[in-house]
């Protein structure tokens, strides 16, 4: 599995009903372009942290074979969501999660062991928006800092894993591990988490 | 050496001189009760998140001989001073620094290699305060929430290694790679880096 579509699953969730909750519009949203294009927002490292990995991969042949570098993968999630999601549990309509690839250095400066991160290699995001017939659209950004929704094979594998692997709604929230803590308080987590 | 003194010293920078700037009161900074103890900010989590490291080790000894489950470190910088910092590439005073230790995890859910994040384990705290003789304190919480400033051999080896080997003021920007770029654009960089 290329990197792609590995970190396509990485962020891609089932569509969700949300019954009789109100959907309130969001002022740090999505903005897109020329239709459905989603713009990277500018302060998205302003926006709420939700957790970090090293090295993931939902391959188990690649944890095996790779030796591609490790990467750092950050997550974050706009400000007014985040509030959304630590009263209800569930995300709003007009969410957005940036999803950010950094190269890792290890013995440099100071540091003797583990690993740091360093320079960025990737952003992708996942938005929770009712203008998508599924309810939820996952992106790739290049260097102009605007992208398509994934469409074909590559979308249907994020819907795929989004549906099958992911504790609340279309999110991994079993690896945020403060939002986890909110979702089983209020009862929002999938069967088997 | 022990994780406390690592970890110390993974927070822990010189007495800078502000020169001719003006140190603005953050609204955002320190709280202290009964004298200097520190206050655990209840929202760091919603702080500026400055960047993670899994298993950050500067003991050479300690990274080759270590059997300890790897663990991640977050750091976390209130908002007003984040703001501060992006204008000047330096710390105003009443800067809050909070280090969050996570245990990790790999092969859960659906995850087949690499690391994320899971249970809080450890908080620590440096600030940048004119009310300490130093202008810098370190903290170290406990269950409570609260914590005096570290003392004696122990805050000697946190001023030292803040001293020595930090990239601006006494801040680790060198793996904080957001900041790093501002600090060079800005010329805060100490020299070497």
């Amino acid at each position: 599995m290329n990197r792609l579509a590995m970190t396509a699953m990485l962020l891609c969730t089932p569509v969700f009903s949300w019954g009789g909750l109100t959907q309130t519009t969001v002022s740090d949203g999505p903005e897109y372009t020329d239709g459905n294009n989603l713009v990277l927002p500018a302060d998205y490292r302003e926006w709420m942290f939700l957790g970090s990995g090293l090295g993931m991969t939902y391959d188990p042949a690649e944890g095996v074979q790779s030796t591609a570098p490790q990467l750092f993968t950050n997550v974050f999630v706009n400000p007014s969501s985040y509030s959304g999601f630590m009263d209800t549990g569930r995300w709003p309509d007009r969410t957005v999660f940036i999803l950010e690839f950094r190269n890792s250095d290890g013995e440099a400066s100071i540091n003797r062991a583990g690993r740091f991160q360093t320079n960025l290699v990737g952003l992708e995001a996942e938005v929770k928006d009712s203008r998508f017939p599924d309810g939820w659209a996952y992106f790739n950004f290049g260097e102009d800092g605007v992208a398509p929704p994934l469409t074909g094979n590559v979308v249907a594998s994020c819907i795929e894993c989004h549906t099958e692997h992911t504790a609340v709604e279309r999110t991994f929230v079993q690896f945020y591990p403060t939002l986890l803590e909110v979702a089983r308080e209020k009862g929002t987590l999938k069967p088997g988490f």
